[in-house]
């Protein structure tokens, strides 16, 4: 069983209409509140929904010429971020019930951009792996991957045209690969973290879901002020593949649909290469990754630890005490492993460089079995590079998977407008397929 | 006048007291609190004083067996920092009224270390420049410095031991300059930010202030589990001396003071130089440092300035403005520039070494006219390296100023090192001295 709104505007088309003055700001909010209603019960992707906020702040943007990127344009923000006046929840039990006093910095700049938050998502707890209550849209019995579960599914469903997410080992692009939609991580560092929870301050990357490429980008631009639109008229005339040093994790669903993928790129294909020095330091990376995150974790939530290590699960619990145990001198040794690995990328790889690599190892698993394996996202983050998930692949049953667009350092345009080209070239949204 | 009170154990000799039995951290709590009674008046150090929270919190310390490195020691918290129950107004008429409902990481990091917080003290106007009501301990007609203005009083003073500050231009080291005491700001990113009101993601660096060298080793080695106490035993052959390239801002007092201190190294003097290429970088690096310094401001207090920029001062609402005017472009070039300007100087200076150049470009100005100039610390800051400021000078009036020791990326170790040998060979802690 799947809940997906059909036939939604995007984010562009939704600016472009209020722009235009064929629908205003109020009624895009209350179009997509009706979807909500239709879809939440099913796919339990909100913390918590502010309805008469959000139309309260879509009278005042109808009130005001138009100005920013995404004037009038409904999204939704990941549980992490604070918004002020709503639940600043992190999908824990320690902050049941707390509200923001204040706006994190980002979500500061999309509302002046004219964006209108219409509420929170489900995360995982802090935004590491303890499962939300939230469902696939494509069917109801799988997850729809973490941690940004609710923004992903919220997106994926059509309740909202772009979301927020964060991503410090997979959590935008997994959850995008599983729910088939656009996700993007921007380049480490390129959007303000004030005002999310930290997880990991080494990783920890604010992005964004959408329903096309050009949507995604809308939002960055909006928060940036960079021109981020994918250049339509570009035509790569090859695209390396890259299967990574994690391809023994690929499930046979993913084996088989990335090979099609290969074949479909013909004359395009390549196969892309890094330098021996870089090759032979990703064969690290992941376990890298892994460190580097359970020790920041460890000194990011040693409040919440301290506070109440039996409101945290299990999972959480064993991370934080993992990485209280690495000693100070090996993360000293991690991060400038880290550092190093970043120059030496930075240093060897063309600045224009752009691959494709699978963005989850296979489709949703189901619900109960968690909500996914990061292991094709981990060397991305850990290297801080711009990623885009787009929704080209499907299993037999017809269940997303994406493929990841993955540049250099600061590539983040260049990474945009592959993605675009494949979507143009090789699919369509997936939830607008269906 | 002067507000000073002598003879208060450190923080080593309050640990080693409570550890032998011969204090009780209530005790310790209670002398402080004295003192804060005594000289808070003149001072203006506080936010807030947290006497019957600190004395519940050392009852429990006393309680229980000796376990971190700063159990029972007094602490104050710069209130840009989260503390739970106390005040977090960040020197804004904003935030006036705001309780914090969680420790910083940082904070909390400090409290599993034994470390007993007695309160939040005065800050600039989010860690920029707009003054406090703080008085300099050696002179209540001058000003401590900023933007840790309560923190660098406190320690100066005797109230505390310890404090914790954050420097993104010179919030440390120029404080402890002024008001004579030692200041450590570690090689950035080494303490977690998380709970920290954000000023610049690219500068924010936690540090401490103390009065001796050893003290500010032990806070930083209770929040990191590093082992950074001084080698007692090392004897620097060469002690390179670096002008820098705002040799000119020197005032006539500290130009006076710093040729006398470079005669005094006599044999261990040397002239410091970098490689052409970063000397030809360093000249423009103060105004790289401001730019990017205002455009990240702009970002992290976007919801500050949306919400009240009335309530903004004038100074901290024309930088954000300044900040919002610098294009997309600038600042991904500018973000660019200083991460290839660290990876130069990681690359080029080694990485043990370590160098000596003024902490700041005078003592402490008028109470008047504002918090002093960054000018000597802003190079350091961009560079993101340890630098350590300890009491060596002062002015013909018996003001201190700072000898501000820095070294190469993650070479904390040396700094300080260095630091306290300067100190055993020239100095004592100001505040002890008269």
């Amino acid at each position: 069983m799947s809940a997906l709104s059909k036939n939604t505007p995007g984010a562009l088309e939704t600016a472009r209409l209020i722009a235009a003055g064929q629908l205003t700001a109020t009624q895009a909010v209350q179009q997509r509140l009706e979807i909500v209603k239709d879809l939440e019960p099913n796919l339990k992707a909100w913390v918590s929904i502010h309805e008469s906020e959000a139309i309260e702040a879509a009278q005042m943007i109808d009130s005001m010429p138009v100005s920013g990127k995404i004037h009038g344009v409904p999204i939704a923000i990941k549980d992490i971020f604070a918004v002020k006046g709503m639940p600043w929840h992190c999908g824990s039990e320690l902050w049941k019930g707390r509200t923001a006093e204040f706006d994190a910095g980002s979500v500061a700049l999309a509302r002046r951009a004219g964006g209108i938050v219409l509420g929170k998502t489900e995360t995982t707890e802090f935004a590491f792996y303890q499962p939300t209550r939230t469902r696939n849209p494509h069917d109801l019995s799988r997850t729809p991957g973490g941690s940004s579960s609710g923004s992903a599914a919220a997106v994926a469903s059509g309740m909202v045209p772009l979301a927020f997410g964060t991503q410090t080992s997979g959590s935008i692009i997994r959850p995008a690969s599983f729910c088939g939609i656009v996700g993007f991580k921007p380049s480490f560092d390129l959007i303000e973290t004030g005002g999310v929870a930290p997880l990991s301050r080494s990783l920890d990357t604010v992005g964004v879901f959408a329903r096309s490429v050009p949507d995604a980008s809308l939002l960055v631009e909006a928060l940036t002020g960079l021109n981020l639109q994918p250049d339509a008229s570009a035509n790569p005339t090859k695209l390396p593949v890259y299967r990574s040093p994690v391809w023994d994790q690929a499930e046979p669903e993913l084996v088989s649909a990335w090979s099609a993928f290969e074949e479909g790129l013909a004359a395009k294909f390549s196969v892309h290469k890094f330098a021996p020095e870089i090759e032979l330091a990703l064969a690290e990376a992941p376990d890298l990754h892994a460190r580097i995150m359970a020790a920041e974790a460890a000194e990011a939530l040693a409040y919440e630890y301290a506070e109440g290590p039996e409101t945290l699960s299990e999972a959480l619990r064993a991370e934080l005490e993992k990485g209280s145990a690495i000693s100070a001198d090996e993360r000293l040794r991690d991060r400038q492993a880290m550092r190093s690995l970043r120059h030496l990328v930075e240093g060897l790889v063309p600045r224009n460089a752009v691959w494709l690599t699978p963005s989850s190892t296979g489709p949703a698993p189901l619900f109960e079995t968690g909500t996914g394996s990061p292991s094709f996202n981990r060397i991305w983050s850990l290297l801080g590079l711009p990623c885009c998930s787009v929704p080209l692949l499907q299993t037999h049953d017809g269940l997303p998977m994406g493929v990841q667009v993955v540049g250099a350092m600061g590539n983040d345009g260049g990474v945009l407008t592959v993605a675009d080209w494949l979507m143009a070239r090789f699919g369509q949204c997936w939830s607008q397929q269906n």
